[in-house]
């Protein structure tokens, strides 16, 4: 399919092995750096939280084959369980047609992946920091540190798969007429953990996404496979409920009395997880272009680092490597076209989920408390039940199909429009299922 | 007032040796590092858009004393000169209490800048390119290459002044929680010269802001001292009128006989011009914070550069060091207190000039050519006449008041909608002179 080249991936993450594995499928020399340890050898380091692989991302790891040998590692989540501060816990399903995300740790993904691009026969170069790069080489200016002697390596293409703080983008940004910017929430987050229970099993449902609604705060938990759970608190960084302020065991362990009661039993870490995890940050990165000529193209978070509310990052970042290999399969050695053409496909759509993702924060914190809100979604539901071609929701669009983000996003716009006028509509409460509301609901849909 | 503390400042450019000069005057000790030559030595490099000095650029440099001596070499503009394709020109008044902008080029203020910093005995270090920053010292590492030796050097505080590609803010972009954004406008610009006549005066009024505008292009000219004009042409960078598509002698000459004819006697090195010189680009940052604990700040375009259609690049950057100098008198050394107030006074009006600039495109290039927009001018002006204290126009509250800039963004939309509804009026061509017009407009503006 195209003449076999010499390829440097920055970045032995997620992104970066399993776009190796793919160019490595396909007949190239692949070599990752990153500047890290072989992570099969660390710890993550108590910042991680919990993915959710959903369909765009199933789709990447199958077409390549190993989509099954990651299933092994996953646990089906098919709902959200909301945990109300009275011990009360109700339940939302996922998906009109019953589907499930999949909840795995970050470590134990890369990990098994970077196992599987070494049977692929990919190279890593683990603890080989890059420090600059030379775009219209291409080639990467690698060593142990900033000033001590680094080596200059050549290669046909780079591809920056190296994250958010891409040093890649980061050479990039330095070119005339390139756009970036960086935003961080004033919000951040916290890794705690729920261990499993004396005989290994979860101390509770493994089978759900579990969140503690609190408007400008939440928890969250997600399972994992040795039967704890990975529990992720978002917070503002200052102001009254705070990471901040809340900075004493004392204050701790009385803000988690009163917002989240049930978790007395289920964290007994909760001293320890707080004051010893960092408090990371969130971030939104955008770029553009996110490719060099022929030679350089940017991958996953080093293109579009997203927040986590939609749980669409690392798929997002693997749809990148299916569009790629999309136009190489088109283009062949034309890497020009490959490139404008992948750029032009996916910038849009990295736009779209940072849009959707960072509104999602307010469906996950607030929404998901509100009786209104499920009124809503069984409105969305029953009527895509009668009219499956005429409302497939939001949700739905973006975790299980495989329809671009940016028509998620204007059909989601739309649809928003159309509940606000069902919601507006007199004693909805209690006529929410009849014939004259999906009547309602199918005129305004009409075109 | 301040204990004498040993400063940095990066960059020998406008603000920063304005910067240098208010600091020496309160005593401190002030070594300011630029990678280039002494600008003194050097021919400008062909790249330069003449520069307007207004009131509040006026106000930082008189209260220091120095007004008067850059005075001598600008040259007061009373008007825009609008410059027609059938070679007919308009003028129009800027101020409606007849306010003059002053025209001056970039290279002849900063020599004398820096001339007059020397006498206040700021030290200048030139050819001394910043490569690092240690903020929490903090210090600079100084040297003449990247890869050769550098030398540390520890400060009290380091201001940055280093412009829109600042090594300063680089090195404070890597820190987390640093919001930041590059945008570049999809138009560049390239210097031309109307030279003097043979007798040394100027060959069209040097009085004047001249403006050819054309919607999407627009070539402009200001004075200069010696009876040249630096003339700037904007353009598209692709698209059928573009520098991309303007590249043989034959399309540029046929290009400015049918837009610019008037200027085919103006500027007899049009193709030497035109080819030499290189194509800029115009780019928009924003970021926050501006400063480094009590260590480190960024002024001028370093924290917020923008587009030049305001004319208020330089005047804004003069602007942050009044308001540093008024924190300072305020809270003396206590520089936590000056670092945190100056930035957010100034971040929010940075960020609104930035907005009004990237407006003021359409203003200039398409609205001074519009019949309509002349219109509501004089509608403005009329009733800025009867009614001062209900209207001052936007222009002027931007150019020749100390007002803020926020307050000109959020008083300038709210004049725009009481305009849009009168010049919705019937008839308006014909009564907009009468008191039904004036009264509407008084009905309008109560509140």
């Amino acid at each position: 399919m195209q003449k076999s080249l010499n390829i440097a991936v920055a970045g032995a993450g997620l992104v970066g092995t399993l776009l190796a594995i793919y160019l490595k499928k396909i007949g190239h020399h692949v070599q990752v750096f990153d500047k890290n340890k072989d992570i099969r050898e660390i710890e993550f380091s108590g910042k991680s939280i919990n993915l959710a692989i959903s369909t765009r991302g199933w789709k990447t790891l199958d077409d390549i084959g190993i989509g099954d040998r990651i299933r092994q590692l996953a646990i089906p989540m098919d709902k959200r369980a909301i945990h109300k501060v009275d011990g009360s816990v109700t339940h939302q399903k996922y998906g009109v047609d019953g589907g499930s995300i999949y909840s795995i740790s970050r470590g134990g993904l890369n990990r098994i992946m970077v196992d599987i691009a070494e049977e692929f026969g990919v190279e890593f170069k683990f603890e080989r920091k890059i420090w600059d790069v030379n775009l219209s080489e291409p080639s990467l200016f690698v060593g142990k540190s900033e000033r001590g002697d680094w080596e200059e390596l050549p290669f046909d293409k780079i591809f920056g798969a190296d994250g958010a703080f891409s040093k890649i983008r980061a050479r990039m940004q330095k070119q005339n007429r390139f756009d970036y910017s960086q935003y961080f929430l004033p919000l951040g987050y916290k890794e705690l953990r729920i261990p499993a229970s004396a005989d290994g099993t979860h101390k509770i449902d493994k089978n759900s996404f579990h969140i503690w609604p609190h408007g400008d705060f939440m928890l969250i938990a997600l399972a994992n496979e040795d039967g704890s759970f990975t529990c992720t608190l978002f917070m503002p960084f200052e102001g009254e409920i705070s990471f901040e302020n809340i900075n004493t065991e004392e204050k701790l362990l009385h803000f988690f009395a009163e917002y989240f009661p049930d978790t007395k039993d289920l964290i007994p870490e909760l001293t320890t997880d707080y004051f010893k995890n960092p408090t990371s940050s969130l971030v939104t990165t955008q770029c553009f272009p996110w490719t060099y000529q022929d030679k350089v193209a940017l991958l996953g978070d080093a293109a579009h680092a997203i927040v986590p509310f939609y749980g669409q990052g690392m798929n997002a970042g693997f749809e990148d490597i299916t569009e790629m290999y999309r136009q190489i399969q088109k283009h062949g050695d034309d890497w020009q076209a490959v490139f404008e053409n992948y750029e032009n496909v996916r910038k849009p759509n990295g736009d779209a989920i940072a849009e959707l993702s960072f509104r999602n924060f307010i469906e996950m914190s607030t929404k998901t408390a509100d009786e209104m809100f499920l009124l809503q979604k069984k409105i969305e539901a029953k009527f895509t039940a009668l009219y499956p071609e005429r409302w497939l929701p939001l949700y739905d669009r973006v975790t299980f199909s495989l329809r671009p983000y940016t028509e998620a996003l204007a059909i989601g716009d739309m649809q928003r429009d159309v509940m606000n006028e069902i919601m507006a509509t007199p004693n909805i409460r209690e006529k929410w299922d009849t014939e004259e509301i999906m009547q309602k609901m199918y005129q305004l849909t009409e075109n």
